[in-house]
């Protein structure tokens, strides 16, 4: 749908996009790893910018040193960080620090809440600056040491995360502050849980944390910060979602009365869209709009620009929901702060200190995760029936693509740049019925770059896609009917016996998450070993997780489940109507990448047995491209294994050749490739 | 060796042995799981008292009624109940509490030290027992409600924990007692984090948690509490041990050093064994002896009773281990306080109240895990080998045991009890060399029996077993080499397709485990879902852990490690040289029980790769009993699976058959039993 297109806009002047850079696969799944895991063993490397390999020695590792392309050159900092510390003066702060997220901890960032990447230059999706009246520093982890060493300017000391002797930011803070001192913060940009830690670290200490409730940095930006994202919100449909806004407002107030609190306060912005039926284009590649939401028990408030509403969504939130702008819910959570004395509202814990603050402190509040977002995260039967309908048109895509592809670089023996593959599966997606943009920004990979998790190709500098290597494309759209996260891996010429162990492996890692059946209760902290089992066999793994949930014309990525190592994962049951992807890997550094996804569907199974009454769950595919077979050292699968992979490629070739014209390349490819081992 | 024998000696006339009846396996695995499973689904069932199950229905799950035996009638408690309310009165006591532990947090006890049981008549082996000046309560968990409801008398109310509106013996008390209570401890009984726990419980009320340091129901029993046992200590020889204590007792200091305290105080009884070479019979089954041991930097002191010490084993301890009387560790630790003011004692968290008291508080302690028992669980080479040797004579044993079962149940077509049975076992392992004893009580149980995870036949009651059931043997023994645990489950008629496929599904766990290759870092609580995989996709599952650490002629349950659903294990990597058992199960409550049980060896494993540096491991089966192949769906087997099946058989009879005379039963037993699917 046409109206909601700015979500693919292109980047600001300012930043040129880069804090997009990273693929939202990595941001989600990577932190996936025990910290302790990913500081101590992962040597990232960074993409290569030029569009050749071949001048690549065949074993290098590194990248060309010395072509940086002009986005990674540094910003000269100094006026604005001269700027913040006449402001921080004023304010009578020692200290200033800026995170990277925004006030409602959202994946992506709108262009203005960039804020990290405006004050310090540097523009890699994980970051923190802490600025003294002396020194500024800006901490980072493994995968952006390279950029945010090119990027950052003198004024600033990089401060590699998770490397021995690199202090955190508070004992540096400790280190380097005078005695007393005062460390401001925006509130709004810290959740209750950071913000607690931070202030303990401090006061410890003797200094003090400080809430300033005017963002320093935005004083510092002035007139040319973007502005506020000004678009529409569009109301997603019952068709699609199933469930009307009241119905869900009345079972979230069923939460809020068992957990004996008078209300409960909705900050996450996908939370927001799915609990009101609307979707919106203030943040790329998610629907969303900016919003607060309070439910209590008698009142439903959504603090949002008016601006934003046409008629429509007017009549469709009808006159139960009260309209309030969108700072006013800082003032009203004040008067009911001070009206409910004695009762407590509800908050996730990612919620913001300067909502708790104007509530009047954790004394009058409950914390604990979002009803919301556990209710968003099981799928009812007409979400589940968009998920698979999407899926077959998304498919049906791919295999436009993919014959495309393997036709200009085979035949026509063309020179594709990584990002010019990625335009035109773009455009292919674009005509598919109830398109409405992409889900995430592509990976399309060749080679070594598919070997660099968080690879994002830049149009001017990217790689071409060589026919003798391994192609890495991780993709997906937002349909208005559902959300979709592809990952395949083709090789256009002959691989390498390394790569079909290694790609056979993936599969069977793959095959073995797809099959398995497990008890009510089990988590995704448990299941992951299973994706991993045929690599360690090998003495190989993977550094990320093997799936997370996917939003239903929502987020690519929501919790609160997943399968993953990441513990927090064995804190969430797997229930009945959860998405969850299924993407196990491998990587070999300065070599190749291989990722094989689908988006899961849990679903109830019937079993012979049912042992301890508790129910058995499995899942569905709904994700329908072929996997490539020649990639497939058969004699590596077991006979059930060989079963799965014919099954699917029936399944693929049956519901998706209804999309393809007969006799075309997307057909004969989806023929050729959907062919019984 | 008969020196030890007595760990074997006939139960006390008192108790009848019957704090002993639950399995160790139970004691250990069972309580793998989380609590919620156990409590809220568990339905165990108690075993059979008639020697036939021929008056059994067909579906009966319940055991035949108004048939307990003489062990299980109630006791008559009041006067022991009395005399005790007379003694709380006269410390001015409102409240004790007798838990079922020892000094030692021992996980079988010595009959002086069944004071739960004593106090209450109920001789299950998890239980706890609180009397006020008014009531008396027990509690205990779902294994048990049946017996305990038959053994306790007028004088008690039975607490059946778990279920829903049973009150915890903190609610129960906070409810019965009067204002400003005293509830009196007695502090050895009770390890540091429970006493604080119950104390935090008590003053939050009002009430207060009293040390008794002499023990209440000690001084009820008078001279019928059975004495210390008195029984001799035994070298073991470095030939088996690997290690002289010297060396241990150096690296231990060396963490003590790290750990920046002054000493530690083992305080668990196969630590103490182990770390001074020495072996005991104080307690059935485990060859330890009663004793503390206390290592400073430059000073290691043993408490034991002195009488239990040969010329060769005060030769053996040298000059530099002092010997100090068992009690004398309170008196001792407490000048050891007083004079290392500001420095720490290492306490494990097992260590009792009673020591930290000594100490002078938990301000003198540093409480962490044991580093004694994270070093005893990696074996040396010496130990692996003793592993690898001790089970090929055990495995002979048992398969002249099942060869001598089949002919006198299929041939002789003869009516053996489980218990005698059991019998005939322990006396083909008590001919093989180095054999000490058994390692723990044996299961011998047929049909539904098999499915009582904690079943123990007694003597006068236990049921025949019958040709056409299943019939589950898990035992195991000690040798001066090591320590063995083998479980087997055969069928010595036409086994149904149900039990063939549900044993195939055990089975295939089993080898899922067996195989695994996993990198270092991996815990057992990841990779317990293989061995479950298999049976969920059947909606089955099984209610224990998979594998518990095994001791080298020590305790058959050791941890810290182990495989299996208790969160613990995530807090423990798996390394080479630990050892750790492989046996899931299923069980069919009233019809039957499968379980697979082998001791497998951690080891580096070569493998193509070494993806992260991390280097990778695997398992070393030692337990070389076959299994039985006419159990098996060969359809359900992957080719990889049939291979590996093959493999231990040829394994096994390769190793075991130069131990059996040729043509003897046992060897045609193997012989047969070793063939090719």
């Amino acid at each position: 749908m046409r109206t909601i297109r700015p979500i693919f806009r292109a980047h600001s002047r300012l930043l040129k996009g880069q804090y997009h850079s990273v693929h939202a696969f990595c941001c989600f799944l990577v932190q996936n790893l025990p910290c302790s895991r990913l500081q101590a063993n992962t040597q990232f490397t960074v993409p290569f910018r030029t569009c050749s390999l071949s001048t690549m020695t065949a074993d290098s590792k590194k990248p060309l040193d010395g072509k940086a392309s002009q986005s990674n050159s540094p910003i000269n900092t100094t006026e604005r960080v001269k700027r913040l510390r006449e402001i921080m003066r004023e304010n009578g702060l020692h200290a200033y620090i800026v995170p990277s997220e925004d006030a409602h901890q959202s994946e992506y960032l709108a262009d203005r809440d960039a804020r990290r990447a405006f004050v310090s230059g540097f523009t890699g999706s994980a970051g923190l600056a802490v600025i003294t009246l002396e020194q500024a520093a800006l901490w980072t982890d493994g995968r952006y040491f390279l950029q945010a060493s090119q990027q950052l300017d003198a004024n600033w000391t990089l401060m590699k995360s998770g490397l021995p002797d690199v202090p955190s930011k508070e004992e540096w803070l400790v280190k380097v502050l005078p005695k007393e001192s005062k460390v401001g913060v925006d509130p709004k940009l810290f959740t209750v849980g950071a913000a607690r830690q931070l202030a303990e670290a401090l006061t410890k200490e003797g200094h003090s944390l400080v809430s300033i409730h005017e963002n320093l940095v935005d004083k510092v930006w002035g007139a040319d910060q973007p502005s506020m994202p000004p678009h529409k919100i569009i109301v997603h449909p019952i068709a699609y979602s199933g469930k009307s806004s009241e119905e869900k407002i009345a079972a979230l107030r069923e939460q809020i009365e068992k957990k004996k609190t008078y209300g409960f306060i909705v900050t996450a912005l996908d939370e927001i869209a799915w609990l009101f039926n609307l979707r919106g284009s203030d943040i790329a590649y998610n629907p969303v709009f900016f919003a607060y939401a309070l439910v209590t028990r008698d009142e439903v408030l959504l603090y949002v620009d008016e601006n934003k509403l046409t008629n429509e969504v007017k009549e469709h939130l009808g006159s139960t929901v009260k309209i309030r702008p969108y700072e006013a819910v800082f003032q009203d959570v004040k008067q009911f702060g001070a009206q409910k004395q004695g009762e407590k509202l509800w908050i996730d814990s990612r919620c913001s200190l300067a909502l708790q603050d104007a509530l009047g402190g954790s004394q009058y509040v409950s914390e604990s995760r979002s009803p919301v977002m556990t209710a968003k995260a099981i799928k009812n039967e007409a979400e589940l029936e968009g998920f698979r309908q999407s899926h077959i048109r998304d498919a049906a895509a791919l295999c436009e693509y993919f014959a495309w592809l393997e036709k200009e670089l085979v035949e026509n023996k063309a020179a594709l740049a990584e990002v010019e593959a990625a335009d035109k599966l773009e455009s292919l997606r674009r005509k598919q019925k109830d398109f409405v943009g992409l889900s995430f920004d592509t990976i399309s990979s060749t080679g070594p770059n598919g070997a660099i998790i968080h690879y994002k190709p830049e149009r001017e500098t990217c790689a071409t896609i060589q026919v003798d290597q391994l192609y890495l494309c991780d993709s997906g759209a937002q349909y208005k009917d559902g959300t979709t996260d592809v990952t395949r891996t083709l090789h256009f010429g002959t691989p390498t016996a390394e790569e079909k162990d290694a790609f056979t492996r993936v599969l069977k890692g793959h095959i073995q998450i797809d099959m398995a059946v497990f008890p009510r209760g089990t988590t995704g902290y448990l299941l992951d070993v299973l994706a991993r089992v045929p690599l360690w066999k090998a003495g190989l793994d993977f550094r990320h997780g093997t799936g997370h949930g996917v939003g239903s014309f929502l987020n690519v990525h929501e919790g609160p489940h997943g399968i993953g190592t990441r513990i927090a994962y064995n804190d969430v049951q797997l229930e009945a109507g959860m998405t969850v992807t299924n993407e196990p890997g491998y990587y070999k550094e300065g070599s190749f990448g291989i990722r094989i996804e689908n988006v899961l569907l849990i679903r109830d199974v019937k079993t012979p047995h049912n042992f301890g009454d508790r129910g058995y769950l499995g899942f569905e595919h709904v994700t329908l491209v072929p996997i490539q077979t020649s990639l497939v050292d058969i004699g590596l699968l077991t006979p059930e294994e060989r079963d799965w992979l014919n099954a699917y490629h029936t399944r693929c070739w049956d519901r998706v050749h209804p999309l393809l014209q007969e006799g075309s390349d997307g057909w004969k490819w989806l023929k050729r490739h959907t062919q019984k081992i």
